[in-house]
Order: structure tokens, then C-alpha cells, then sequence
């Protein structure tokens, strides 16, 4: 058999349907696992009579790929990654490839990227989203690392993507160096968990405060689907409220109501705290998680205490016309969000993203594709240096229209007793940003009252700080080692 | 002169004062700080006459104390301890006692408690809370550490600490092992976040709802500290709304609304997000400092969109006695967050902390030092094992009263376009913790069938998982690489 277009290291569920995907497309493929009964069932079993070639170790692996070298490692992130790339280093030759397209946390690639290149590799982190179909149909892929190895990947890498738009343009483009691709990927993730919690309380609104019935609720769904909120994830929540078991029964209401996390979204909040961007939304996704694995302390807390909910009127039709209105509003400032962190990043780690490019590729493969990333493409092609996506006219046009409704649905939640985190917090930004004056100015007098922290002055140059004895006594230098 | 109780590296203010503080109880201090023309100046100033002893090099400083000796560092977190602590190694001997008394954080003191104790010597990190004044007239101390170093500072510790209570017991207990102090300090710093943001909010209302003057504001926040809020932070706020320059103006009308923030805010959520603790009232205040910051932005949006406001009716009487439930139903879900906090990364890192105790020394010294410290104090002596301190009879009784006063204090906020984000993200984990159903089935369900990563059926025991092969397409197993 002649040598492979590429090999992929890793044949759990992912790494299988990534191999079938680039060899439907046509490249030869070569397959190794550690556990390497995997690659004997696989070559026997769903990749029989494929151009897939099965090693059984790594040497024979490496020797069975065309130069430069393209090797994408399909892992568990963490050691496993560091393993395998240590694995494959004394085999290599300049110039190969090693190309990991796992969840790896972005300064875990920072520092990759760095060392493979230091043996005279080149290395990639990508980003592949969509799970298990669209690794088989077509994911979303943001790679980012040794810009070198672009040209030697991208045919492969647009080959098997989604393809999205008009004219069917590949979701697929260059990221930046080092850890750009897995950056991107983790923000794509984050938005993911805001998208679904927002979904998760309009349907709480729906189920807990309108009392209407799953077949109701996936009507509504069906028809938000065929609007501006038209997504895979409003889709997949249509059909999920419409599956019943071979019982009869629906599946949702079966479900216990805690749900997992793992990783990327705790991530995206974490370096959102580090880079000082307020991802308020995102962060209250990732919470509303760590709460319901609380069941047992919820279930008992719940028969202690009566919720005492305040007098409202409810008139349904116009309550779901507000909460189609109040679910795109916290979209939109997730998303602003979200592309906050990532401009904010860029300029610490130095990456040149092109946010239009990073819009555009979300539009297909991947779980957050949806209607709404044209507008995001589009906003940024008018003004890539857009300070915030709300002020985009589209958005800002649909913040304007929708902050009554808005304002009626998350004071229905509240007054209702339905928690709506996400919805408000996304709120609270809309108004913190849309303000000219906050109430900073008593936080900062705080500061310099008890640390003596100094504080700048309305009307003053910034940079010039002031610093009042408040009390008459205590110092008047600033603080150095208290600081909060 | 004979030789000293304790060593102090480091003369920045903080340094300085707890020098002073140290001397006036009766120890003698010996003082050492890298630019040595520091230690000179405070000899010959401040400390001229007291039982304080200047060294200009290590070596001297270090011969300078009596053994085991006890040298307590009060310089910049980060490397410059690291350096200090490198630089007294050579001239120690076993069962010296190394002690960090500023802001690290605490995986840093874990990682230096294992190096400093693999060379024979003993280590502490310990929070100093309380700024300048603090530290000078009594910080709360929250130590941690190697637990052979306690009986030899404990006299010194005890005796410079802030005395609060009835019985003016000492505030400071020892915490627990290796980063334990550093953590419960961090919290704490924490906590100042979610109390200052809240006091921000409810000065907020105050100011752009009720339109009240700063006298007005100032007169409310004196008859509140006289009650349940009584506290270091309202006692300060009262006087800063009170406080006019020379000219007769209002300074906190004349700082500029953008907040600073320095770690240790930021540190507790991600802690939080780490440990899978719903932290979201401190993180909705980091945030909100970081949204503060972009004023030269929010200046301008302000200009490109008009907030749509609701009607609303406003006895301001009535509001201002729900904006005082409203604040304090807060504070409650604040603490709660936080000893959840303590308690989850307690069990992660085998501490075991005293959480009445905990409460007892925040109650002097501190910034966030308050009457209701002594209710948090008592809850966990009645029952260390509380799940969560809401469900404390005394707090549960404030939330149950004061639910209703909550939720119409944020409706008002958010009809009337004033953000009051910290309540809100309190009011809805009140809400969610509150309650046996939380719309996370949906979620779940979600993930299943995007990523078949199975879920839980109510009235199943946990651990048994189940997948719903949703479109009839796609895998039956479930996921591994790709997890969100």
C-alpha cells in the first residue's frame, strides 16, 4: 500500500469518526492506538476495505506516512498528550507535523507548540468541535500553533470540515500561533454552556411559570427554530422535548435534573477572570452546573423552606413573545462576551484573530452553529474593530427593541421564583455597559478609605490618583502589600 | 541590646506597622528590608526608642534573634518571597520558623510549606487582615502551615491580633496545614468583594431610583449600621457619604466610577470554578470591577442607546426598608457561597477548618468585620456539619422573611435600568438552591444528544447511566475525547 496522507494517533469514538471522515474525502489514512487490539477491531471492522492503515507500533506508524509528517494525536487531554508526543519525537524528522485535535487547555499548547518546535517540528492544536457527528460529518476546526504547517494541513483540515453559508465556504481557518486554535475552541465551549443554560430557564419559564406541557413547549421550540433563533441548539431542544420512550413517556422528565461539567467551560471563566473581562453569563452557566449536582441538598433544602412568590399577571401568548425577545437579548450579550475575552487574550498572548473568520466557522459542524453567526460575520466584516458586538447596529438595534420584553421575563422569573441566572446577568451587563455612571466611585472610596488605595477623579487626566484621610487619622501613603 | 522575639522582613507600611504593633506588646522586633535605606529611616524614625532592632544584612538580622527564630516576610506576593525565603535558607537552622504574612496565594504556600519544611525548618502562611490600620492595631490573623510552628507564634499572634467579642477574644486560631491560612484569607478577600458590591448596589438604588442625596444616603447607612448590618463596611460607607472636601463638595461624587482589583477577588472564583462551588455573588463582583473599568467605552454607549424602562410606582419609604432585607438576604447567600467554598476545598486538600471559629476571628480586626459574623459563629457551633448556611435556623428565618422585600428590590433594579447584579445572582442561587427541581434535565439530555454522554433517571440510584439514541442516527457509545 502506498504511504498515508496523515495518521491520527487515538481511536476512541472521535478519533474513529475523523479517520473515516478524512478518508471519505479521499487521503489514506494510517491508525495507531496504545491499547492496539483497538486498531486490529477497527481495521477489521468499520474501516475494512477503507485506505486505512492499521500500526501496531509506532515505528511502523511513522514509517508509513508520507513527509512532512502529519500526525494528529486524538487523546485524552492532559499527560496523555505530553505521552504521546514524547512517544512520537525520537521517530520524527524535521518539518513533520504533530497536530493535536483534543480539548487541551490553550496554555497547555502555549507550552507544546514551544517544545516540539524547539526539536525542529512543527506542532498544531486544534480545535474540533461538533462531538462525535460532525467528527464523521464535519466539524468546525480552529487550528492554531506553528503557522509553518498551515499550508501542509489545510487541504486535509478543509476537506473534512463543515461546510457552511452560501456559497458552502469550509468551517475552517488559520487560528493563530501557539495556543490560539485551543483558545478559541475553549470560548467556543464556554458559549456553548451560555446557549444551553439559557435554553435550560426559558424552558423552566415555560415549564414552571406559563405550566405548559412538553408537546406545547416543542411547538414553541419548533417555531422559534423557524425564526432568528433558528440553531442546532433549538433544534435538537424541539426534538428532545418531543422524544418519547417506547413507553409513551418523555424522556426529559425522566432525566435527573443535575448536570456534568467537565473543563472547558470552568476554563473560559477562569481566564476571562485573568484577562479582567466581565463573562458574567457564561460564569453563571458554569455555577447553575455546580448547583444542580447539588440534588440531595436541594431536595431536602426545598422542604424547608416555602418560596413566597409576588402577585403577577400572566397572559401567555404575550409571556412567550417576551421570552423569544428575552432569550436572543442574553444571546447577544453572551456573545459579546465572549468575543471580548477573546480580543482581550489576543492582545496578551499576541494572536491576531479575526473575529468575522472565528464567526464564520461556528456556523457549521459545531453545536452552537445557528443563524445568529451571520450576523456576528457580518458585524465584524463592517467593523472588525467593533469595541463590543452589542453596539454592532444589528445587535444593538436588537438589544434597543427587546430590553422591555426583556426586563418583563427576568421580573416575572423573580417574582415567580424561577431562577433565571444567566438571563440576568446578561441583563445587568447590558445596563452596567450602557452606563455612563456606576457605582464604582463608593467602591473606590472604600479602597482608599480602609487601604488607602488611592482613586482618579472625574474631570481629572487618568493616571492622576488622589488619595483622602478620611478619617483624620490612620497614614497617607498608598497601600503596597494589602492590596484587594 | 538582647536578642529579639521575632524578625520582620520587608518595610512597606504594612510591615512597619505590624512592627509597631509587635514592639507596643512587648516584643522586641528585629527589622531588615533589601533596600536598606529603609530599615535606617524607620530606626531613626518611627521606631527610634522602641525595643526595635535594624539589621542591614541578612546575616546580622538573622544572628539578631532569639531561637527557635521567627521571621515573618511582608513583602510583594509572587517572587519576591520566593527570593526572601531563598535568601534566609543558608543562615537557618532546624525548627527556625519562616512566616508569610502577605497576600500569597495559597498553592504558592503550599508548594513553599513542602520546600521550606524539606530543609529542616518550619513554614507559615498566614493572612494579615485589615489594612494599614489593621495591622497596626490588631489584624485578624489566619495562619496555616507547618503545625510545629504554632505554640512558638501563637503568644505573638494572639497578642497583636484584633480582640472581638464579649469575652475580647484574640482573632486569630490556628487554620490548618500548608496553604490552609493563605485560602481562608482568600475567601475573606472574597467576601469584601461580594460586601463592598452590594453596599454599591444599594447605594445605587438609592442614588439613581430614589433619587436621594448624599446626607439622605449617609443618614440611612448610620441608622442601618445601628442594626443587623452593623459593620466595619457600612460603618465606612456612612462616613464617606457624609465626607466633604475643603470647598463643601461631596468627594465620593467627584471619583471616578472605575474600580481596581488585585488577585485575590479573582483567585476565589477560580477556586471556586476549580472546586465546582456555585460562587456566584463574589464572581458577579469581580466582574462588575472589571466592567467599571471600561469607562471611556460605557461613556460612550451610553451616548448610542436609551435604557426602555418599566412603569413602576415608588414609596421610597417602602423601598428603603426592603432595600435593607434586600441587602442583607444578599450578604447571607454571599457567606453561604463561601463557606461552601471553604468547606468543598477542605475536603480537596485535607484541611480541616474550624468553621465557627473562622467566624469568630473575621469578627475584629478585618474589613469585613460585622455583627453578623457573630450569627455565622454561632450557626456552625450548633451544628459544624451545617450542609449550607442558609439552612441555619437564624439565617433561614432572615431569607424566609425577607424573600419577598428580595425580590422586589431587584424587579425594581431591573425595571428601572440600574444594574444590581450581585442580588440578583444571590437571589437566583437562593432560588435554585431552594428548590428539587432545577430545569438541568433538560440539559442533560442535551448533552446526550449532541455528545451521547449518557444521564441519570429520577427514582434511579445515581451512577446508573443511561443514553437515548435521540435522532436514530449517530453512536450508542458514549463520549470520551470530546467532553463539554
Amino acid at each position: 500500500m502506498s504511504k498515508a496522507d496523515i495518521g491520527l494517533v487515538g481511536l476512541a469514538v472521535m478519533g474513529e469518526n475523523l479517520v473515516m471522515n478524512m478518508e471519505s474525502k479521499g487521503f489514506t489514512v494510517a491508525v495507531y492506538n496504545r491499547t492496539t487490539e483497538k486498531v486490529t477491531n477497527f481495521v477489521e471492522g468499520r474501516a475494512k476495505g477503507k485506505n486505512i492503515i492499521g500500526a501496531l507500533n509506532v515505528k511502523d506508524f511513522v514509517n508509513s506516512l508520507k513527509k512532512p509528517r502529519r500526525i494528529m494525536i486524538m487523546v485524552k487531554a492532559g499527560k496523555p498528550v505530553d505521552a504521546t508526543i514524547d512517544q512520537l519525537i525520537p521517530h520524527l524528522e524535521e518539518g513533520d507535523i504533530i497536530i493535536d485535535g483534543g480539548n487541551s487547555h490553550f496554555p497547555d499548547t502555549i507550552r507544546r507548540a514551544q517544545y516540539v518546535e524547539s526539536k525542529g517540528l512543527l506542532y498544531i492544536g486544534t480545535g474540533v468541535s461538533g462531538g462525535e457527528e460532525g467528527a464523521l460529518n464535519g466539524p468546525a476546526i480552529m487550528p492554531g500553533g506553528s503557522e509553518a504547517a498551515w499550508p501542509h494541513v489545510k487541504d486535509i483540515f478543509t476537506a473534512i470540515s463543515a461546510k457552511a453559508g452560501e456559497d458552502q465556504s469550509p468551517c475552517c481557518i488559520w487560528i493563530g500561533k501557539d495556543g490560539a486554535g485551543h483558545f478559541v475552541k475553549m470560548v467556543h465551549n464556554g458559549i456553548e454552556y451560555g446557549d444551553m443554560q439559557l435554553i435550560c430557564e426559558t424552558y423552566a419559564v415555560m415549564k414552571d411559570i406559563l405550566g405548559m406541557t412538553n408537546d406545547e413547549i416543542h411547538k414553541t421550540f419548533t417555531r422559534w427554530n423557524e425564526g432568528r433563533l433558528d440553531s442546532y441548539l433549538i433544534e435538537i431542544t424541539r426534538d428532545i422535548m418531543g422524544y418519547k420512550d417506547e413507553d409513551g413517556n418523555y424522556v426529559v422528565d425522566e432525566i435527573l435534573d443535575t448536570a456534568g461539567q467537565k473543563g472547558t467551560g470552568k476554563w473560559t471563566s477562569q481566564s476571562a477572570l485573568d484577562e479582567g473581562v466581565a463573562l458574567t453569563l457564561i460564569s453563571e452557566a458554569v455555577f447553575s452546573r455546580c448547583l444542580s449536582a447539588l440534588k440531595e441538598q436541594r431536595v431536602a433544602a426545598a422542604q424547608q423552606l416555602q418560596k413566597k412568590k409576588l402577585d403577577v399577571k400572566i397572559d401567555r401568548e404575550a409571556v412567550l413573545k417576551d421570552l423569544e425577545e428575552a432569550l436572543f437579548c442574553s444571546k447577544v450579550v453572551s456573545y459579546a462576551q465572549g468575543y471580548s475575552l477573546m480580543a482581550t487574550a489576543a492582545e496578551t498572548f499576541g494572536w491576531t484573530l479575526d473575529m468575522g473568520g472565528i464567526a464564520m466557522i461556528w456556523r457549521g459542524g459545531c453545536i452552537i452553529r445557528s443563524a445568529f453567526l451571520n450576523e456576528i460575520k457580518k458585524s465584524f466584516e463592517a467593523d472588525p474593530n467593533l469595541a463590543n458586538l452589542m453596539l454592532a447596529p444589528y445587535f444593538k438595534d436588537v438589544l434597543d427593541k427587546g430590553q422591555e420584553a426583556w426586563r418583563r421575563i427576568i421580573t416575572l422569573g423573580i417574582s415567580s421564583a424561577v431562577a433565571v441566572p444567566a438571563m440576568s446577568s446578561a441583563l445587568a451587563y447590558f445596563d452596567g455597559y450602557f452606563t455612563d455612571r456606576l457605582p464604582a466611585n463608593l467602591l473606590q472610596a472604600q479602597r482608599d478609605y480602609f487601604g488607602a488605595h488611592t482613586f482618579e477623579k472625574l474631570g481629572h487626566p487618568r493616571g492622576e490618583f488622589f488619595h483622602v484621610n478620611w478619617t483624620g487619622k490612620g497614614g497617607t501613603t498608598s497601600a503596597s502589600t494589602y492590596s484587594i
